[in-house]
């Protein structure tokens, strides 16, 4: 067993060790012109600045909260909660920190070379950072948070299943400080999330509203004051705030699956299923074996493609060649880890305290439908957002009929999209229960997150591509230069939609796990797991819950539309005291365009962000733990639906806009009124895919950990049992 | 207890006799100028044709399922659908009658009188009779049912519980029956409110999108070939679609109490609660005579306004003061039935077996809170939507900077606004819970439709003024007669609002109490009544029936678009063949305007439809009656969320719009691109909230009442239990 726990490090020092080699290759490349360093510092200027500021409000916040914990549980938790901050900070500034880098580096490696092939291999070096930090600081902090408390294996003795603390609260020490680690991972992606989603939207809506709609100038135009902010904003949002994101989905799906499985030794024990010790210490380490064998074939397929001698000249094939290793790699090791590891158990016990239908290989195959689930809807999400398919070509049709009709087209398309990927969740639900119980639902989820590292390097590999291009554009160089980067940059919005699909299916299902988890931690040990709907409290805290995300994604719009009316004003201001900058005589002042984006983001995310924390607890004080279920899975629905429909909506305006660029609709193309109809489609969805949907994802996570955390408190006091009891004496 | 059968009798009676009288009332009135008589039988001719068409697919689909429903349960639930079909259609069709009667009436009373209050008089007598309609043919449709099938009171035996058919499906006779009128009325409700949607929506947006966007002309303009379709749809969707609407509401509101009764009376039975025979028929009996109560007083509140000698300008406060006088007064009456009723009935029995925690009085109590809710969530619609608040102000100055920003803050305003309704609906099923049971939460929802006939009647009187006004345009009288039309539609438009509110309320109410008869109708009486989310065939089925609505709703959205975008292409072609039409020299043709609707809403409204009636049907014989539960309430919450959404982002938009021409938003006005930009924001709203929220509320009523009806099928016949079948041999 030993042997496993070195396993475990060894996967996390090896991803971190090729993170840094990566990271140094990349800096010590040329940078190229003066120009194009000159940009490219004032990007990293503007992303570090906005990211120091943004983490002291954010640190403080943890500090509150590990405060509160540390009083209300046991200091153990808050210090874990701590540790799962730092992570997920790091993880989220080394990854935007090497964006930084990379951008200008592939911008010049194009102007150099003119391949390809070549510049793929730096965007996607520099993305591997981000992936492989936010694989390697999650499974560091683990493997910490283990060390500290002597959580390892070994010590987790039934005896202590359950503490209670000077304020007569009980709990689980052990799933108590697994679930505050994962908190402080969820705080630090929520403020990540929603304060780098307002900054990237506000600015490229800012923007786009003057530069397109009313100057008529180009994307990335260096007369547009807002460029700049724009290009910080790619770096703080879709780079900073993803991999804090999806490290953080990470974290929750493993940390939910040891969770259960210990509740599920309790349930065992309560109905004398005779689970042993040492399969409960099995089903713990499960989890972290597998995603330790995911991170480890993530090393291998990012190798696989940097090391590739030839590269084509198809970057997408190439890309998903990497991703195919990893999530290939990951399923055939952990069928073999899965074997050995469940080889010789009682098959009656597994399947009687477990769920395990079909033996030992049981978790195994339910982690396998995870991936192929995950795969299936990131495909659905290409499918419907991409302008090689009927959905986003005919919705650039009916932007010839004009603005109104593109929009109503957009929110059908988006509305329609919903059902497929539901389906596949569903089914995916309905067979890993099937095949391996509760455990297996989570199993699913860490299947779909398993090759996180391969994903997120994709994904971090489209905003540097973005960022390059807009280099290029600004330091003047040949158009060739940007034809490359626009190649890239294209394949980027695909990857960025099957992410995003990968994101809200993981998302979901690790929140109906730590549903799950929180389910167990009020109800008695061995009495059914039951949420029922016909409980008029549950009822009400699922139609409550239901609005939820409703209302906190009508905020964070709002915030976008907020700062973005800011940009539009400073934008319009600056042509018009300075009429020399359209004519390029005059310097426009970028600076000013930062600062109103990172004032603007400041200041609106701290609402909503708030909101997915205070709100589950103060309706758990108020209304009691069964009402605070019913808000989770009313979210829950809710917000899987409403991330699936604005991800889908906005990508299909934005690559609708794309191919009536491109030509795709005959006798249309830049400057008709169909290409300015389909341009204020993009600037509507904007906000909606890149805002709205990536926070959803996290919303849901937050709130269900939040309560799993708060609920040993607000089970034992609450006004609505306050009440009663007063009524009863 | 026979004579207050004869109350309900009455009643009805009552309404249809001051319907009949109303109608013949408004019709015997002149016309005005012949050229107004012109316009107003084209309208009306083009109403008819539609409605004629509409009904015969409609009955096809209503002789088809009759047939099923006689073979595979019983023949006289076959004959209660059909009942509950011509009583919806018959409604639906004098409703739209009048309303295309008195549309002309309107307008020439006010060219006679110049006469605000006398004009008001019209219209609302007019729309009287689509209120009366609703409330009198849906209790006469219900007393049919009871006195042909002998199920009226003293007949309801235990003995009878069950019956079991020659398929060996096993049911309860009364229930059935009555289910089978309820899904009689849905059926009707869900063509009439879909193709009818569909229709003034695809004509409304047809001719605003050239019309107004392309060839700025103002609305109504008799150029425009779209405008008399425009006129025909507000009283195929807005008036027949409407009144069906509400009709199946009130049915299903009043059955699901009904029939609920019934189980809790099984239910007291297996648990020996001692129930009695009478006392089942006093909770059968209550909500009928409860609605009774409320159809006599919307007759007094009616004609207290019909008969007022001194009206004042202001038609918002006289309308109001109906509907006031119409729930007051059910409150009142109400107190005294619900007293009279239960008096001297054992307390511990009713507590026990039905959950009244006060006594007799405990249903009234619950019925007043649906009351109270349904007036909140109607005000807080209006807050939204209204310009006199500031959610619409301020999109109404977000349209200073563009379209985009227009349609990003209606799309915030719409979510930001779910959530307080969603609190007052969770408060109200806490609350009806509390005092009165599962029983309670069906009388809420009972409470918000007792005073339909008022409330309908106000909702008609918007349409039929709206119409009022198109006609005066069109035929060209003084601006003065526009001017008084103008203010009676601006009050229709916040009315709708409202209206809109209290549908969906009382939908979502209705559909729980539904769902709950639902589940008691496969499950064993005697046992707890639970549907837990963390069974994966519950859940699974709840993530695939959260993306239903949302798929039907793209559906919708989709169909009035390609409808819309028929209409676009042949008003330009009228334009462009007969130049003559712009300057007033040559006559639009009008008639292929009102073909191309009535053709795109028959052809497009068939999958939506079918789609409520057969995935829940086709999901229970695939996956067993658990999984449609999920399906259900899955639904349910996302229809809430999607219906109120749309309701207030589409109203925000239309007044935001208004309150720009009114010149709200200084320096702007008609004419500006402030204005085109709300223009924009109205057209994506209107089949927002004109289509997809109005036909939300029926979509998840019809699917809790087609599982309802099938139920007894399915758990018998399915899939999933076939395979379990065959594995365990």
């Amino acid at each position: 067993m030993q042997l496993l726990i070195v396993a475990v490090v060894f996967a996390a020092g090896l991803a971190l060790a090729f993170a840094a080699f990566n990271f140094f290759g990349v800096k010590k490349m040329p940078e190229g012109t003066e120009k194009m360093s000159e940009i490219a510092s004032a990007i990293r200027v503007g992303a570090n600045a906005f990211i120091a500021y943004e983490y002291k409000i954010l640190y403080l916040v943890v500090a509150i909260v590990a405060v509160i914990m540390a009083v209300v549980t046991t200091w153990h938790a808050a210090v874990a909660l701590v540790i799962g901050s730092v992570m997920s900070g790091c993880a989220g500034f080394v990854g935007m920190k090497i964006a930084t880098y990379a951008n200008v580096r592939v911008s010049n490696t194009a102007r150099e070379t003119r391949n390809i092939g070549k510049t793929v291999k730096i965007a996607f070096k520099g993305g591997s950072v981000m992936g492989l930090c936010v694989g390697g600081f999650a499974m560091l902090g683990l493997f910490l948070v283990y060390v500290i408390f002597g959580l390892g294996l070994g010590q987790v003795h039934v005896t202590e299943a359950s503490y209670t603390n000077f304020l007569g609260l009980s709990f689980i020490p052990f799933t108590m400080t697994l679930s505050g680690y994962a908190l402080g991972c969820s705080i630090v992606a929520m403020f990540n999330r929603v304060g780098g989603g307002i900054y990237t939207k506000a600015a490229d809506m800012g923007a786009d509203l003057v530069g397109k709609t009313e100057a008529h100038i180009p994307e990335d135009d260096p007369r547009n004051p807002a460029t700049i902010a724009d290009n910080v904003g790619d770096n703080v949002g879709d780079v900073a705030g993803l991999g804090s994101d999806l490290l953080e989905s990470f974290v929750g799906a493993i940390s939910s699956g040891i969770i259960l499985a210990y509740h599920m030794f309790l349930q065992s024990n309560a109905l004398n299923f005779g689970m042993t010790q040492e399969m409960l210490e099995k089903c713990i380490l499960f989890p972290l074996i597998f995603v330790s064998i995911g991170l480890v074939a993530c090393c291998i397929g990012v190798a696989s493609l940097l090391f590739k001698r030839k590269m084509s000249e198809n970057p997408h094939r190439e890309l998903n060649g990497a991703t195919y290793v990893a999530a290939g790699l990951t399923i055939a090791l952990g069928f073999v880890a899965s074997f050995f590891l469940f080889k010789g158990e009682d098959t009656t016990i597994l399947k009687n305290a477990l769920g395990f239908k079909v033996g030992g290989l049981s978790p195994w195959i339910a982690a396998t439908i995870g991936v192929i689930s995950g795969v299936v809807i990131g495909m659905m999400a290409e499918y419907y957002t991409s302008a090689d398919f009927n959905p986003t070509r005919k919705l650039s049709h009916a932007s010839v009929e004009g603005t109104a009709l593109t929009i109503t087209q957009g929110l059908a398309l988006g509305m329609k999209s919903c059902m497929a990927p539901c389906i596949i969740l569903a089914a995916g639900i309905i067979l890993s229960h099937m095949v391996s119980g509760m455990y297996g639902v989570s199993m699913a989820a860490l299947g779909m997150l398993s090759f996180v590292a391969a994903t997120v390097s994709v994904d971090t590999y489209g905003p540097i591509s973005d960022n390059a291009g807009g280099i290029a554009e600004m330091s003047g160089l040949d158009p060739e230069v940007r034809r490359i980067t626009d190649t890239l940059d294209s394949v980027g919005n695909t990857t960025a939609a099957i992410g995003k699909g990968f994101a809200i299916g993981s998302g979901a299902l690790a929140a109906l796990a730590l549903m799950i988890s929180y389910l167990y931690s009020f109800n008695e040990a061995g009495t059914d797991l039951v949420l029922n709907m016909m409980k008029p409290m549950i009822l009400a805290g699922a139609i409550a819950g239901a609005a939820l995300p409703f209302l906190f994604s009508g905020m964070l719009i709002e915030a976008v539309a907020k700062a973005a009316r800011k940009m539009v004003d400073e934008v319009r201001r600056q042509f018009k005291m300075y009429p020399g900058i359209l004519d390029g005589t005059e310097k426009p002042d970028y600076k000013t365009c930062i600062s109103i984006s990172s004032k603007g983001a400041i200041g609106e995310m701290k609402v909503p962000s708030l909101l997915a924390i205070v709100v589950p607890v103060g309706c758990g004080f108020l209304f009691g733990p069964e009402f605070v279920g019913g808000l989770i899975i009313g979210s829950t629905l809710a917000a899987i639906m409403i991330a699936i429909f604005c991800g889908n909506a906005g990508g299909a305006w934005d690559n609708g806009k794309k191919y009536i660029e491109a030509g795709g609709v005959e006798g249309q193309g830049k400057g008709t009124p169909t290409h300015d109809a389909a341009v204020v489609g993009d600037t509507v969805g904007d906000p909606l895919k890149d805002t709205v949907g990536p926070c959803l994802d996290i919303f849901i996570k937050i709130m269900s950990t939040v309560s799993l955390v708060a609920v040993p408190v607000f089970a034992k006091f609450n006004v609505v049992d306050l009440i009663a009891r007063l009524i009863n004496g």
